[in-house]
């Protein structure tokens, strides 16, 4: 196989121990551009080389891309097929078996399982593969047929990933295999949720919270709970099979608040679970003007620093809600503050956190930080990629 | 109360701010000195002003200390007596009866609690207190008098915790009520352990790793586990609960493997259960000889990098337990490595993890970063202090 592969070549100045000691990207700066590198298409399976011509890798190409290469396999001479991807899915099976006993995961999640670019949420028999990197979505029949060996019959192919412009790929969601119309009921923790897989982002569901929901369950018995940007109640409806006496979800968006509702008449708790749809801002000025407190409150809004020139407006977004749901905690209760930027660091969320609890006029104690679960791994040379965190702290006054 | 106490000011360059916000220590620096300030005696409370002698809080006092006063009460008149520390005492207590079922857990973190310096250990009806400030060593009574109101019918003060020296205290351990000869049985996660509460720390039990014992434990079905710095068997007997086929414990210390065999034995696990005594690095090396494989391994050790100057020796100690321990786990099994040094901050922690896995030519990812449990709060302003982390890998080769 390997004679026949294009060569893309790394610079002298280019770090091939980096490559070597497993990084799985190299940069378009560190490759040998010349008439021949740049003609590859994207997607193509290249042979990576050091300056002095020593095979390094097998690797997907997308020469126009700031991350031109992905490192698939350390072995140069590595046939990237079906049994290939096939060997890769069951690695990453073998993992979320271990971990859960029910098929509800993110069964691929890129790079740290193997998979450049490939995410994949598995929903029972189904699934939804999102290829955001070329070399996989010119290979999504291969995928699709060996998730189809591993019994998921209904394959959805998600176009929606901000990744695929830059990787030159189109925006066309279409199931693959099968295909489903009704909402699927996914159990976690003891709640049941229900996921719109065609709704794409904005109705799924995302498995990156399991543990975060988990640990605020176990504090919320009897509890009234409040869940902002509660989605389809990811928080609320957990912190109600952990025994909350009831839940407020808010959100913004009207059908994802109907699943929420679905997914608490499911466990037969609708009369405890109320939905408000709004803007969380606005909602959690008016419960403190309202004069509202609750014993448990979260707050799980979306993405406000994605990118490193977001971030001091995010970081003034994560203070704003920290100061806004502060006073709505209930003195000895706990208040859950999430943030899944990348560019937001641990740290710096942490402090704007406190600094939103301190400007409310609350004393608090630090008494949990967690991130996405055991199912969304980290590729080791990427660790300080992790982007979801999740900071509990309890209200002293 | 407030006009007898003595005044301690905060020269004009202090920061009255950091106090305002929250932070709850004092630097000797920031002080005033004078002939009457340098007589406090340590332990004495007093009002803490700014340079313009408005008062800030109610302080404890050890002027010799670089900590020159820790921060009781906001309220710069509050009365620091037995009804005060009945309040912070009935304060934390409320959060662990929520979080645990059993009257096992840490009861009081220090300055994270309101209670400067004083750490409180639960075992069922027994305590042990470490009152390693000055201002709490000269209350032990009070807080003998105020656990026994709770409940507590054996008080005991430890006092073999290294801040003492500072503050001028003693190193007499004893009980202050009631007493306990024999070894105290607890439970967590399902595991049953054995804790020597006269034995002092080198066969006492430590809470703090309870939730990375749990999400350990979750991977170990039917697994053979490795438990590298078992002292008295924390991690072991725990994945035994969580359904492991065996568990190997190696430590140092005769008494703490007697305690984890004694664990096993009440678990009905002894048959499952093997101890070796010996240096855990040699045992890695020779079970590596030996071709010895674990579906999951973890290596606990104690502090290599407890303050700054050990750390660049401790960063390689963290990197070197690595290297020996990742060829001991099969192919998609796990490997968990602690750290409990103050010095050796995440990153740096989990970077010399990663180095050492490297080093023993494995591939991984990083599937979960865990911390203390929520019954060791941190305090916000000194929240950058966790101690404890735990890195859990994957092997993917």
């Amino acid at each position: 196989m390997t004679d026949t592969r294009p060569v893309l070549r790394l610079k002298p100045k280019a770090d091939a121990r980096r490559i070597r000691h497993g990084h799985p990207w190299v940069f378009a700066d560190d490759i040998v551009a010349d008439r021949r590198s740049r003609a590859i298409p994207p997607g193509t399976i290249a042979v990576l080389e050091d300056a002095e011509r020593n095979p390094l890798a097998a690797v997907a190409a997308t020469m126009e891309s700031r991350i031109a290469a992905r490192v698939l396999d350390r072995d140069p001479g590595a046939t990237i097929d079906g049994a290939w991807i096939a060997a890769r899915l069951g690695r990453a099976l073998a993992h979320r078996k271990r971990l859960y006993p029910a098929p509800f995961y993110r069964l691929v999640h890129a790079e740290a399982d193997g998979l450049p670019g490939v995410v994949i949420d598995r929903f029972g028999e189904a699934c939804v593969i999102q290829p955001n990197a070329a070399w996989a979505d010119a290979r999504s029949e291969a995928f699709a047929d060996a998730l189809t060996e591993l019994g998921l019959a209904h394959v959805l192919l998600n176009a929606t990933g901000r990744a695929r412009g830059a990787e030159g790929l189109d925006g066309e969601t279409r199931w693959l295999r099968g295909g489903l119309d009704a909402s699927v009921a996914v159990e976690m923790n003891g709640a049941i949720y229900f996921a719109d897989l065609t709704g794409g982002q904005k109705t799924g569901l995302f498995y990156d919270q399991r543990p975060n929901h988990a640990f605020v369950a176990g504090l919320a018995r009897d509890a009234t709970v409040l869940d902002v940007f509660a989605h389809v109640g990811g928080f609320g409806l957990a912190a109600l099979a952990g025994g909350a006496a009831r839940a407020l979800a808010v959100d913004g968006s009207a059908p994802a608040l109907e699943l929420a509702a679905k997914g608490a008449a499911a466990m037969g708790r609708s009369e405890e679970f109320e939905t408000r749809r709004g803007d969380a801002f606005d909602t959690m000025a008016a419960l403190g003007a309202e004069g509202a407190r609750f014993g448990v409150v979260v707050a799980d809004p979306p993405a406000f620093a994605p990118a490193k020139p977001a971030l001091t407006a995010g970081l003034r977004a994560y203070e704003r809600v920290a100061r806004l749901a502060a006073p709505l905690v209930e003195a000895g209760g706990y208040l859950t503050l999430c943030s899944c930027s990348h560019a937001a660091e641990l740290s710096k969320f942490r402090a704007a956190s406190i600094r939103g609890i301190g400007r409310a006029g609350r004393e608090a104690q630090l008494i949990h930080t967690g991130f996405a679960g055991p199912d969304h791994p980290v590729h080791p040379q990427l660790a300080e990629s992790g982007y979801l965190k999740a900071l509990t702290f309890r209200m002293l006054d």
